[in-house]
Parts: structure tokens; sequence; C-alpha cells
């Protein structure tokens, strides 16, 4: 069966700090056509960060869509044209001011892909340094560890629902109950 | 520490067939304003539906966003005032003409909470009885199905990034896995 459908015509709406909005006309494989509103987002890495006790570091901030605070594991937008290896491990050392030693890759993961053009791209990250957090300026977060096991928990239970952390947790929980690790990159992230 | 944000005035920019975009502004922990770009989503549903045989069913379909065919489990937008339990039968008929006899809560999930506000209802159902599938008509899908084992794998894999996927599919095997079942719900979905 043709699944593929033809953009006829792109229609820019809107473009803000982060957000773009635009709709395109295209052609569905029935030959009729239809709007396709895409929400455009820079994109974002995400890091399971395990301390050698098996603690996964996390942070707490207020999500403004939702208008509460949510426990999340360390994650940031890329700036334009910054690789997402290079965004991750600014993010790891702005947010909960760590360096690590060994990075693997857990996957990209596309969190709304029928209408939101978001790739995250997901770390885990060990041998951790810790120094001074830097956050932004206007980023007010707290941060909090606990053992992996209790993370997951959480997610199963449905009381950490963010997508990431979700994906994230589960993932690097699976390999590691398995005994494995997920593929290891090296200093430039390959 | 304090996190939380005050909205002191909201602006609508966009409101289309499926998403909206508004831009608040805030008034943030440190007393200085700032923007909050949203992208509004009306919410969806996505169902883990095992057969009796422990296939998972499937759908492959375009993603326009993306610009090629993915395969996800059944998944669907709520429409107006729905209640999510309903979205999910409904959407499971359309997409993979199935009724379920079991249905179990595998919690929401956010997909991107800082910029979008999209929920995610998660169900797990077993207890499959098919008919004919009958999806909108300017929608266009493949029916697929494959051991639930397989498709964890390719989730870990990276090969399946979509999130609900991912989430659905991890979530059900961790209980699965464990000799457990997620949370049951009744015919009214509490």
């Amino acid at each position: 069966m043709e699944l593929n459908e033809k953009v006829l015509s792109s229609e820019r709406l809107f473009q803000g700090v982060i957000l773009g909005l635009r709709r395109d006309t295209v052609q569905l494989p029935n030959g009729k056509t239809a709007f396709r509103e895409v929400a455009e987002h820079p994109g974002g890495v995400a890091i399971v960060a395990l301390t050698e006790e098996g603690d996964v570091m996390l942070v707490r901030q207020y999500r403004y869509p939702f208008g509460r605070k949510m426990l999340e594991i360390p994650a940031g937008k890329r700036e334009v044209g910054e690789p997402p290896f290079v965004t991750a491990q600014r993010e790891l050392m702005e947010e909960v001011g760590a360096e690590a030693e060994k990075w693997y890759d857990l996957g990209t993961m596309l969190p709304s892909p029928g209408c939101y053009n978001e790739v995250v791209y997901i770390y885990m990250a060990e041998g951790l340094r810790f120094s001074a957090p830097c956050p932004d300026e206007d980023e007010f977060l707290a941060i909090e560890k606990m053992p992996l096991e209790d993370l997951v928990a959480l997610c199963l239970r449905g009381e950490v629902a963010d997508a990431k952390t979700v994906v994230g947790a589960l993932k690097a929980h699976a390999f590691l109950a398995a005994g494995k690790k997920p593929c290891a990159l090296d200093a430039d992230g390959v």
C-alpha cells in the first residue's frame, strides 16, 4: 500500500525563540490534498548519568505548560549547528555540574512524530566528576538523585511521565539488568 | 528553592485543526519576566494490544514531519471532551479492527513537557477479537504484528524511536517479564 505524502506548498506561520510553526499542503496517497500542521523544535538531548553507587542524577524543575514541577533526567536544547554529543556534555555540566568519563548511546527518541519535529538524543554517562553546576541565568532547578531501580519503579507506577526520562531510565535499566552496556562512544561522540 | 513561574499574560498566536500555539509572559522566581512559547495538542492515546500468541499489534504509517514511514503502536488523538478510554477503544477498532476484552492502565506520557502540552494515555489490551479495521477516510496505514520481545529489541537498538511506542513496549514488557500485569480497568475504564 502506498503511504507516502507529497508536499505541495509550505506556509510559515510563526518563528519564536524556541518553537516554530508551519502549515504545509500535501497530496495524500489517494490524490486528495490535506493540511499538515508541524510544530518545529530545535531538538535536544537527555542524559542518564549514573554515579558509582548506581544513583541516577535528576533535576526537578517547573514545567510551564503543565503548571507544576517535574522530576526529569538532565536535558536541554541544541544550539544551532551544535552536535548533540556536545550539547549533552554541556547540559550535564550546566544542570548537575558533572563531567563524565564514559558515554554510551541510548538512541534517539521522537516525542510526537505526527505533528512535532523534535528529536531527542539520549545518552548514558558514567565515571562522573562533580564541580559546581552553572545553569543558565533564567533557569531554576533543584538537583536530586536516586537509585536507577527507584526511578524505574516511579516510571512503571506512572509517577514520572516525562517521555525522555521514562525512555532513558527503562532503556538503561534493560541493558544493565541484562549485564550489558549500550553502545560506547569515543571522545568525539562517535 | 522557589521554582514556580507566575503567568502575567497570554497571547494566542494560532489555532489550527490539530495544533494551537500561544506565547505567555511569565514572572520567573527571580522576579524577571520571560516568554513561554507553548504548542498545544488535544492529547491522545496509545495501545499495546497483545494477541493470545504474545504478538503486539502495530501500524506503519507516513509521518510527515520526518518524511518517512514509522512503525508504531495504534494511537490517536482525543476528540473534544472524549474520555481517553473511549478514544483508546475507538482507535484500536479504527486502526487494527480489534475489540479487547481486557484493558490495563500503563499510565500517561508527556512527550515534551517544556513547551508542548500533549498528554498521551497509554493502555495495554488483551483478549482481542478482530473484525475489519475502519480507518479515517484520509488515514493510510499498514497493519503489522510481531512478538513483544522483538519490538522491545527494536526499541533498545534505536530502530523504533517513537516515544509512545518505546514507552508502551518497555513498560508492558517490564510488567510481563516480572510475572505481573499493569492495573486492570473495568468496563468504564476506571
